[in-house]
């Protein structure tokens, strides 16, 4: 581990995999609103949200893969990694709270101190939103 | 338009296209952190980040990504825009500071009120993010 306590190269190796749960709550979304500008109505205001097939305020994607980013920061690969690409796919409105995020270890680069991570987020079991990370890491070597 | 001055269908066509010109400045930075718990040392511990290649923090990708959806539901098609399906890809590191970004029409399936639009985050000129998202919006026919 490096001195914040996050994954050196040297302690990862592919198929582990780290979850971090939590639930998204009306509380996040005021401030994301605020940060991004995303204030799309059918996220914000329940008046139209009601007239969408989902019936009620869906979260922000971008809010919800944000967390997932969040979950590389903090469990795998650490604290110190720095995310060199990523990708996201969000695959439906996200009607639920999504309270699972999933990342896991998919391709070492360990030469290059590089890692392939692949990351999920689900709302009661559903996968919606799925990604890719390539993610620099320190070396104790 | 409709009555919250979005974009109907029968209002976009192929090519369109729309900017959202706006800074991301460390204001939005905080509460970005607080909403997605996304405290990543490169992007919000200067002595960390002075020992990465950027020499300084850099934004988030997540909110500059969250900033062109802001872009979709403030200008592109605007308010009642529901997005279905979202990719985004981001090729590197955001060193400078994010001011542009470009929505534009790429795909319409008029029948099903179904829109492919493209969306581009530039840094001074150099593209950082792109993506693509299917969004469903109103109709007035």
């Amino acid at each position: 581990m490096n001195r914040m306590n996050g994954y050196d190269v040297e302690d990862l190796s592919v198929g582990m995999s780290a979850p971090l749960a939590r639930t998204i709550t009306e509380a996040d979304i005021v401030p994301f609103v605020g940060a991004s500008g995303d204030n799309n109505a059918v996220q914000i205001n329940q008046e139209f949200a009601a007239t969408t097939p989902f019936k009620s305020c869906i979260r922000h994607g971008m809010l919800t893969a944000s967390v997932i980013s969040a979950a590389i920061a903090n469990k795998l690969s650490g604290p110190g990694t720095i995310c060199a690409r990523a990708r996201s796919s969000r695959r439906q409105g996200v009607p639920g709270i999504p309270s699972g995020q999933t990342v896991s270890v998919r391709e070492m680069l360990a030469k290059k101190r590089l890692v392939w991570l692949t990351r999920a987020c689900t709302v009661t079991g559903t996968v919606v939103i799925t990604g890719e990370a390539l993610v620099k890491v320190g070396s104790r070597g």
